[in-house]
């Protein structure tokens, strides 16, 4: 794969691109205000792959659709036309920033097929607002959101087939965008990549929708005030999977990131965290992390805290949570439940939690608690059409 | 350069590599023990490129040679034989951890021409072993340093005349490690790439050695205890680009980087910082921050310590510094000198910290005081063999 034998020889010079006719002013240090447009999309089919990889049991994100959608822009052309066209390797210069200063960022959603075998997204636009803003924090250009939305509709629809006929399935979408300037001073980079894979996924979790174990230390700080833990760069991804294979040395499946001296509660693995416990004043709360800089303002976690408010049986909160109030709300049995939050797992109840050399035992009633097991069945009921809101985008 | 139109399309399940036959044991995270070998390595010339490009006036990190090294991994695998072969674009999967994790590390050291025409690398080794600590954090492979330095010495040699001729210039080494894993898990990578390309620079700044401004604001962080701030991993630099075009904003061309509520003082830019001072103790002191977890060891850093500790001619520490004792020493007169050390600028004097909204101007007698002076002329005459030191390794 990382093979460079079939590669043509580039000139170590940066070799010229052709060059949009988009108008190209600048616009802070994010580059082009220009955008690329959907409408100027050229698609050059693949081959048909016949018959395709079997969908089911799918191990997360290693199998990939017919097509990607590939757009360039460089600082002097600005956006090039968005192309989609056969899925291949990407040729990618030796000093390209995205591989020496993690200039990259990604964003991940999902289409769903439903039981009216209508394709849908679910609140894509959000996914786009924050990828815009993850590229703005990595000083990558800026792009119409609406625009890039539309090209992924576009690219779904052209690998329409390989979205699987299935309730527990669906088709990931990975939206992914590099600096690639291809010289080594640490600057905004004059050209980059912005991409978009499919891949076909059933549960991201291989054990299912089962209570994940937690390992809590505050050894391991996942994001801090002041860098990149409320965006989606890569950097924020890589620096966790040394902590996670600890968290497996402990006999635990995910790392609870705690912050601060008072050890706050952050977020789980790669997902949101939330608590549903008899709080302090005790009242009946649903409570999550406040977005504060550290976390990873996720859609999900804003859908269920959207549709936990209009319920309205019990209060929902952005506030701080520590692993003291944890383990006292557990001691007084005033903990109903705690879940991570996601695109790829919806919601994941967490079962016990390991802090301190001592095992914190969640309530968990059956492998998904009521509050979760809700979540989970409105959600998907959305995502996948059984219940008609303005959430689903058809594609 | 980013383009795809000229790569074969891959499969989309993981291609399979031909295995080298280097027994791989696995060990804890960072998976095989066993290394690739110098004396394996396969060389494959590149056309030579006549005229070369003209030496003089390079921007840092544009130009690069006529070959790179490449070695790949496999979990299944192991190591493969070292390849030298043609600078040339790299082949990578849409999905490989690199581009969406940052699963991404670097190094950076030079290959300096003596008067002698003798070609020397500085202290190499422990570029190498650094490397190899980056690796570990990454959960990449592990290797053996002597045998990296070797297959990097060879390739010098095969670019020896790249090596410019000039006390000013040198040749700029950049060993790169990737994970390659093509799916979209965040986990360990299965595959993985080391490759190092080499690039002639000149000076890293345009200015030259002139004295450099620094932007002070505790609102951007660059590491953070638990983190990655000691390893050289490519998040930490993306990362660092947003606030560097804020400090040019304010009119400044560097970020001092502060850190914790009392704003100590931990790094400038890319580079380790030295504050040569009267300390509050009235004691001549050379003060750099303790490699606490948020600094890089830097090779240059570590050996302004050992040379400077050798001489004894002042106290030498390792120690925190905040911005009110900078503040505090300025307005006492008792601060003589303040630079960074790195392998691009070996010193750079600090002539200015914008902080709170007032300018602190720090001595800096003629463009390059007198400290910042000798150490530069004491590391560059090793670099270039005008003082014979075991610090040199001839290629």
């Amino acid at each position: 794969m990382a093979s460079v034998s079939a590669v043509p020889a580039p000139d170590a010079s940066a070799p010229s691109l052709k060059v949009s006719e988009a108008d190209c002013s600048t616009n802070g240090r994010a580059g082009c205000i220009s955008s690329f447009k959907a409408a100027d999309s050229v698609i050059e089919l693949a081959p048909r792959r016949e018959p395709k990889p079997d969908l089911t049991n799918l191990v997360f994100g290693t199998v990939f659709t017919d097509h990607m959608l590939t757009i360039e822009w460089t600082s002097s052309g600005g956006w090039q036309k968005p192309h989609i066209g056969p899925f291949r390797n990407l040729s990618i210069h030796p000093a390209c920033s995205a591989l020496h200063y993690a200039i990259q960022l990604f964003e991940g959603m999902k289409a769903y097929r439903g039981p009216d075998n209508v394709l849908r997204l679910f609140r894509p636009l959000l996914n786009m607002k924050r990828m815009l803003k993850s590229a703005e924090r990595a000083c990558l250009p800026s792009f119409d959101v609406e625009e890039l939305l539309e090209c992924i509709r576009r690219l779904v629809q052209v690998d329409q087939d390989w979205v699987p006929q299935s309730d527990s399935a669906s088709l990931y979408i990975r939206p992914t965008f590099l600096g690639t300037e291809p010289s080594l001073g640490v600057k905004k980079p004059s050209r980059a990549l912005l991409y978009v894979i499919l891949s076909p996924v059933g549960s991201y979790f291989s054990t299912g929708a089962k209570p994940v174990s937690l390992w809590a230390d505050p050894k391991y700080i996942r994001a801090w005030r002041g860098g990149t833990g409320d965006c989606k760069l890569g950097g924020n991804y890589g620096a966790s999977i040394y902590p996670q294979y600890e968290a497996v040395d402990f006999g635990c499946q995910q790392v609870l990131w705690l912050y601060g001296e008072d050890h706050q509660i952050t977020e789980v693995g790669t997902m949101n965290l939330f608590l549903y416990w008899v709080n302090e004043h005790g009242e009946e709360e649903l409570a999550t992390p406040p977005l504060d800089g550290v976390i990873l303002p996720g859609i999900t976690r804003q859908s269920i805290l959207e549709l936990t408010r209009k319920w309205g049986v019990f209060k929902v909160s952005e506030r701080y949570l520590t692993m003291a109030d944890l383990r006292c709300a557990l001691k007084e049995d005033r903990v109903k439940e705690m879940f991570g939050s996601g695109t790829a797992c919806v919601v994941c109840p967490v079962g016990r939690v390991l802090y301190q050399g001592e095992n914190l035992l969640i309530p968990c009633l059956g492998d998904c608690p009521p509050l979760a097991s809700r979540l989970l069945k409105e959600l998907t009921d959305i995502q996948y059409g059984r219940t008609p809101n303005d959430w689903a985008y058809l594609v």
